[in-house]
């Protein structure tokens, strides 16, 4: 293509409020246009390399047996009770979602398809929206208002079945992004009340919404919400003393009740309350740790789990939130506590009486044990659950989520016994807007993007110099042609302008070869061949710029 | 493709409620699912479909110079005024509409990029959605939810720039689907208040949700809210006589009048109220005419004209709607009359009071002459506006709607001498949904679907026969594997079925060319070949078939 042609608009400087340096260059390159705060324009050049990127993507699920199909972006909603959480937006007087959850929709359609076990496994994908409602309009691709997605779902007669599929589209996901060279790393995550094991793929970046944690020694990842950890352990009194009631006026944070009380803080202990399918559980966790909500919520199996407000804590135990504590809390109130709760001797928690709290407390004697479970938050620092390893913290963006579950009521088939059974679905989502934008932020130099080759937007910017010259101008135009016959895919910066206004631009745009023609080159015997990444230019002869471009274009 | 591997299940009946045939052939075939009422799934086949057809028209508008951009769905409201008409799913609280009006993200994004006479033409185009508040689950793709569509546009520095870049977009769908062979005509529509002149693709279907006429002497065609038309002419009485009032209790519809007064229907008139962008307006039409209010806003130059309700009818004038006249309105209500309520000597209307009617009314004697235009309903029947035949009326769909405006004041750029100038804009919204709706319901037959080859899933139906037999089975596979090796695209039914069950499912589905492999053919020397549209089948041997199919995907 002749850029003269391109709706292209380069800039020296990015608008202020971009953050991220990847995005300010695909705003500097003309690729990414703001049409308002979070809502971004793909330009001509950066819609080459998203439809790329989706043609590679394709083509490996359909080497892995998935076939495309269409589904409508409105979707039935299908979770009545938690219709608030609806994913996508929702049109509730018609129990639809944009962009919602298509599991519902494409139940459907494999429900209508899927009869018996002769219609097993099935592997189907379709392009799909997701929206969110927290733009960080200084992010670019990486957090818009609206993400492009591909949705992939696998549909399986058995748990084996469908763990061999999710392996299968692990491994598309993988060959596909190293194959890019795209830098992530696959962490466990929560799978949510209706999956039964959820993985992500992360690539790190300060810009990350969320936290990753890693064990270097094993290679232990998780999302820090679902991540287990070891605590350090401490050594116990001797004896257990008489438990006691003590005044501590407003003495809120177990920090400031262990400097109070002069213990140290994990002998404190924090009681919150919590509503988890309309029932009233409190849950207790050490003072210096917090709760995950991901974990707990699996813990007591329930699909919504939120803080109870001041109010109704009040109403349940009569005392502000702050001076909760296990010890007398109303039949109704179902108690767990996570492990490291136990095996302290004399340890604080609230009264449940505002700012009181009670020290020398013991489980099994002060109060009943309560069930134990893993519901704590793990954090850098905590030692890995699977070796002695230490786990660190890393900030990262999740480009795809996978998730397999159980079978759900609804979807079933016929076995060859004949026999009704339930179909195991896998799902994989892919968001396309993020991978863009992860690529932006991995691939670029001080001086613009730097596009891995099978997704840059052409593969060659051919730039003619001394245009004003006829037949120099000849020259490149016979160069041009001669690229466009052997099909490379390139473009022709034909445009009147100072030789470092083009090459500016072309190191901004970032298209892997720079081949420069110009009267000096050609007076020299050829082209001026330069791979973006390289600092060093070569002149060489039209054919053997031809073969290297070949070549580099037969390596995607 | 293996057929025994994609998800499709043919159906001996569709659901009773589909009502189009075409619509009721791709559910038979398991090309389209149904989700819910006027929601749709696209499954494998139709997918492979509408991605060719999407790379069809993509290739040509490329063709045309246009370029990809992607656009978000999350649009900016950009009328204010008319917020309540907004186009697709409002987001009120945050101004933003799904699917909406693209032209605002469009023309920010070519406000950034276009900024001087160089920059232009600049062609743009991007896959979208549009929705509808009014499906109609008995007609499929014809009529849904949810449609895919393409959007395209122009931006040209003068009308007459403009007006080649309309004509080339026109020639380019012209050229596509008259290509696909899909029987289409063109006619004008109603341009709206913001374009200057529209026209429409049409393909005749008796479920079209709309009348379009034609004059078939002189070609003219014209949307019917849009269309001019010549009406029959009366002899008029030699004198006029004195106006006078008549009581005529409950008589409202201009029929029941003229067979009270015993006068033609012609002499009776109608007087509407409507408030046309905060203004009221009567507007008069012959008692045989009908009201066109695509060409009464136009008239007006208004850009909403909506009917006052009888509350404000009776506070204006006193009376009841259905004895409104054109006699004694008050000052501020703008009167404008269809030419042919002109003319007439003696004529009767409403006479602003209850029950009441005025006779031998005439324009100029009894009120002034009002503004004259042409804002009447042409209909079936009526001469043609260019010439001496007769409108015909057509009923169909329209798929394709182009549009060009004079420029919006936003939208400019810096012409040759510094000055600043506005941008012509054209635009044009290709419904792929429909499309393909339509396409099932000019391409079938009593047995099944007949696609076209240029965007039928496959190009060829292998089915093989007789595959319990080890050789037969090995030669049919053989025969895949040679068209695979010649990248003939092909479905292959290697499915364990009965031959006549094969021969169905293949009817239905409906591709070019079957190729049949069976013990027999084989034995007769080859292959059974047979086109879609051809009663008759032939033996040939492997040679000959591929030549006929490589003729045959030569020519698409």
């Amino acid at each position: 293509m002749r850029q003269s042609q391109l709706t292209c608009r380069t800039r020296r400087q990015a608008p202020a409020q971009i953050q991220a340096p990847g995005q300010s260059l695909l705003v500097r390159a003309g690729m990414l246009e703001q049409i308002q705060g979070g809502l971004w324009a793909y330009m001509p050049l950066l819609a080459r390399s998203l439809q790329k990127l989706y043609g590679l993507i394709k083509r490996r699920l359909s080497q892995s047996g998935f076939e495309e199909v269409a589904i409508p972006l409105l979707r039935p909603v299908i979770w009545d009770e938690a219709i608030e959480e609806v994913q996508g937006i929702l049109l509730k007087d018609q129990r639809l979602a944009i962009g919602g959850d298509c599991t519902g929709a494409l139940g459907t359609v494999a429900g209508h398809t899927i009869q018996s076990h002769r219609d097993l496994p099935r592997y189907l994908f379709c392009l799909s929206k997701s929206f969110s409602d927290k733009p960080r309009p200084g992010l670019g691709l990486l957090d818009p208002r609206e993400f492009d997605v591909i949705e992939a779902f696998t549909f399986d007669p058995s748990s084996d079945a469908s763990e061999r599929s999710y392996q299968g589209i692990l491994e598309a996901c993988s060959d596909v992004f190293t194959g890019i060279g795209l830098k992530h790393e696959v962490f466990d995550s929560d799978p949510g009340p209706a999956a039964k094991c959820s993985q992500s793929l992360v690539a790190t970046n300060q810009y990350g919404d969320h936290l990753w944690l890693r064990c270097d020694r094993c290679g232990y990842k998780a999302d820090a919400q679902w991540a287990c950890s070891r605590l350090d352990q401490y050594p116990q009194d001797q004896q257990q003393l008489p438990m006691e009631s003590v005044l501590g006026e407003g003495l809120i944070s177990t920090e400031a009740i262990a400097r109070f009380l002069g213990i140290p803080l994990w002998k404190t202990t924090k009681t919150m309350l919590f509503e988890a399918d309309g029932r009233p559980v409190a849950v207790m966790v050490r003072g210096d740790c917090e709760v995950s909500l991901a974990k707990t919520r699996k813990a007591l199996g329930c699909k919504r789990l939120q803080l109870l407000p001041a109010a109704q804590v009040r109403q349940l135990t009569g005392c502000d939130i702050g001076y909760l504590g296990p010890v007398g809390l109303p039949q109704e109130v179902l108690l767990i506590a996570d492990h490291y709760v136990s095996g302290r001797v004399n340890f604080e928690c609230g009264a449940n009486r505002t700012n009181y709290h009670l020290i020398n407390v013991n489980l099994g004697r002060d109060l009943p044990m309560p069930r134990l479970e893993d519901i704590r938050l793990a954090k850098p620092g905590d030692g890995c659950p699977r070796c002695d390893g230490r786990l660190e913290g890393q900030v990262g963006l999740e480009f795809v989520r996978l998730c397999r579950s159980v079978p759900i009521g609804e979807f079933s088939y016929v076995d060859a016994t004949g026999n009704r059974q339930g179909i195991f679905i896998g799902r994989c989502t892919l968001n396309m807007t993020r991978v863009i934008g992860i690529l932006a932020e991995q691939f670029h130099d001080q001086a613009g993007l730097c596009w891995p080759a099978c997704i840059a937007p052409f593969l060659v910017h051919l730039i003619g110099l001394n245009l004003e010259d006829p037949q120099t101008c000849q020259s490149c135009q016979q160069v041009y042609q001669r690229l466009l016959g052997d099909n490379i895919d390139v473009l022709y910066d034909d445009r009147m302008l100072p030789a470092g206004q083009k090459f500016a631009d072309s190191d901004l745009i970032g298209l892997p070869v720079r081949l420069t023609a110009s009267k000096r080159s050609l007076a020299a015997g050829g082209l001026e061949y330069k791979p973006r990444s390289d600092k060093q230019s070569q002149i060489v002869d039209i054919d053997m710029a031809m073969a290297l471009i070949k070549d580099l274009a037969a390596r995607y």
